[in-house]
């Protein structure tokens, strides 16, 4: 067993010792904002060339030009029906209520005429193209693939490309297949700085976009911090987090509860499992649960060395001081294993995704329950919001006047455009109306 | 009258030359960066006595204390009353139009029970806290102060702070009055990259946010742009953008339509006014009212550089050009002076905010339609939307599978997280029914 932290909230420094358990930076490294700095210069002023000689270079890609970057159209497609019926099957049905989850998030605009005859309003419109990236190799992720382009294409967004580095050209053909599931247009196996820098810039070959999703490695995260601006991005990813909490209600079960927080362990070695409970009894049993489930576990290397960096298992007096670590925490996956969870949820103002019950583990969320599994990491959860419709859509007013409801609303424009000195802006609004006279 | 580009789409070099016309690099000096990080650092590890220190640095703030940085909050009140009638009149019925017209933006969440009884949903709440960035000293603007606060308080954040920066300890009393409208909870009078990092990080004085939302200069924007995943920021605002389009109407007024593209170019020397229209005569009259209008007006001299840098007059064939045109710019603000703009309307795909008909001047949008004014800059209107409630809100994904429910749902997560080599995971949704056995 890893030296995992147990924490009490009676001790004297349990809020340090959380806090310090809690804080992780985020991109910062001086040398790697400028090798990523320079590969994004490299490709925007050698193009193409650069793109072709990092690929080469970083992911020993057989590629003889950059056409060969791209995949054939068709090879989505031949990927998705050679598949096993089983697997088939499962990624049909997880994209499928991805699907609908996501209609739900679908955003229509607004209309309302005011008090003086004027009409208000917001519309609600597509992106037209974005990229997606999907992290690399033979260990890409299907489920990644169908969590980011879904949404998108919910949203109506007529251009997906999705680039995906293919380590000495290795590609996951699952990922093909949930490519050709999710409606993807285009797939390029570049990956890293280069990719983003190609997304967000475009050159000859690789048309630019207009937002960029996905999550990567810490290059990825800084290139996307670098070109934010120039194009959307979705977040700064984190190392992923689960928060577990339970009560030692007589229905838990310490294996199930065990397997929960090593489901997030394994991801990697700095991936965060945290288990809290109002009962010392369940916080033993669990602790000897992962013991247990450690031995047989193939990914138990990673498991212990994220469990031993970031785990913990924290015992609180009762459920409001649970409730009050749990907002603290913001954790990205939340599972209420209680009875009756609705009244602890309810009271849980930071989490990107709520999975209540004992019947709804994260896994179900990370796969096939149709939410998404892109969701805000490392406490981002207080700002930010799991993937969704809305990251690929975006919101215009508008403002249409009458020439008699123009007139109370030039008047205050005139008035406040005077007081911040823009006589440009007071002329404008007064010309509508032959000078109307500010004070 | 200074030498304003006028651009003919029929001119072979057309599409270039708009490009050009459009291309603004944000923030990428590499001495900028360095220097804001350096403030960064400053305040993260040295707290109060920093942020004090470059207070009185950049800004020869009289304050003797970082106590003293703070603004009394009776002030804001005292500010508000010592109003004159007329301003005090125009502030709140703006105030009043902003509140209405972001209720419209409030979102509540869903809640379906899919085909196997599970229940799922979303849940919207709103940020804890946020920090709201206005630009400093005399020159500070009320209208902007409204445009952040007023979507947050809406959304429902119980914590608002101000923060803007008083050169020589000065401040424009109307801003203090807008805040006290907006509910803002208290103001700091600190600026730049040293406010940014205070808000992000947290001082002993100055309390952590979860978000910073406002526009600022280079420092403000980088330091934003730094702090990012660390706090949620709103965007990274580049120079502000006006297209003005019409098509030689018989209603049109070329004195109004001028004065149009001056309230824009008036703000700053990076500032941009593009006329379009599809008739020459009109072309001619707007450049010729330009040339009037800025005999008189008051910052004729910033209008002059920024028409004269990144100005134009833009002739096309059709309409169908035009919005062409319109959808590349991607503008900020875009008026559409026509007797029917609706049909323009419904083609244009990437806006901020779509000024419809005559009587609807920019400056209008900027006070008092009620819409905001904190709009995408630079072609960000394609991925972006104007600030709003969703802007201080955020989601949570709810599962809650029924024990039956969980079962279709635990067999396909068992399928693809093996495919994925994820055995935690399996093994996780497989406990809940006995070991079910994937393929």
């Amino acid at each position: 067993m890893p030296d995992l932290v147990i924490l009490n909230s009676q001790d004297g420094d349990f809020k340090k010792r959380l806090a310090d358990l809690l804080s992780f930076e985020t991109v910062t490294d001086k040398a790697l904002v400028e090798t990523v700095d320079d590969i994004i210069t490299q490709v925007r002023t050698r193009g193409d060339d650069a793109v072709f000689a990092l690929t080469k270079q970083f992911d020993q890609h057989p590629a003889r030009s950059v056409d060969e970057l791209f995949v054939d159209a068709n090879a989505l497609k031949v990927a998705f029906e050679g598949l096993g019926n089983e697997v088939k099957t499962a990624l049909q049905s997880s994209a499928e209520r991805i699907f609908e989850f996501h209609q739900y998030q679908k955003e229509s605009g607004f209309c309302f005429v005011d008090g003086l005859g004027n009409t208000l309003g917001q519309k609600v419109t597509p992106l037209d193209s974005v990229g997606i990236y999907v992290p690399g190799g033979l260990a890409s992720y299907p489920s990644s693939v169908l969590m980011n382009a879904i949404p998108a294409k919910v949203a109506g967004v007529a251009n997906i490309t999705m680039v995906v580095p293919a380590p000495k050209g290795e590609l996951n053909p699952l990922v093909l297949a949930a490519a050709h599931l999710a409606g993807v247009d285009r797939v390029i196996t570049i990956g890293g700085a280069q990719a983003v820098a190609a997304l967000a810039y475009g050159t000859k070959r690789i048309t630019k976009v207009d937002k960029i999703t996905g999550p990567g490695n810490k290059y990825v995260a800084a290139a996307k911090r670098a070109v934010f601006g120039q194009v959307g991005i979705d977040m700064i990813a984190g190392p992923s987090e689960v928060l577990v909490y339970a009560e030692g209600e007589a229905n838990d079960d310490a294996d199930w509860l065990a397997m929960d927080l090593l489901s997030q362990a394994e991801h990697d070695a700095v991936a965060q499992a945290i288990f809290v409970t109002t009962c010392p009894k369940q916080l033993e049993a669990v602790k000897n649960a992962l013991d247990k489930a450690l031995n047989t576990l193939p990914k138990a290397d990673i498991a212990k060395t994220a469990l031993a960096n970031r785990g913990a298992l924290i015992l609180v007096r009762d459920r409001s001081e649970g409730v009050e670590v749990i907002n603290q925490v913001a954790p990205e996956h939340l599972e209420l294993s209680l009875d009756d969870p609705s009244q602890v949820e309810r009271q849980i103002r930071h989490a990107g995704a709520i999975f209540l019950g004992r019947h709804t583990p994260e896994a179900i969320g990370d796969y096939c329950a149709g939410s998404n599994h892109v969701l805000p990491t490392s406490g981002t959860a207080r700002f930010s919001s799991p993937l969704g419709v809305y990251d690929f859509t975006k919101k215009t007013s508008l403002i249409h006047c009458t020439p008699e409801g123009s007139k109370p609303l030039a008047k205050i424009a005139d008035i406040l455009a005077v007081e911040e000195s823009l006589q440009a802006h007071a002329l404008s609004a007064r010309y509508r109306h032959g000078g109307i006279v500010s004070s």
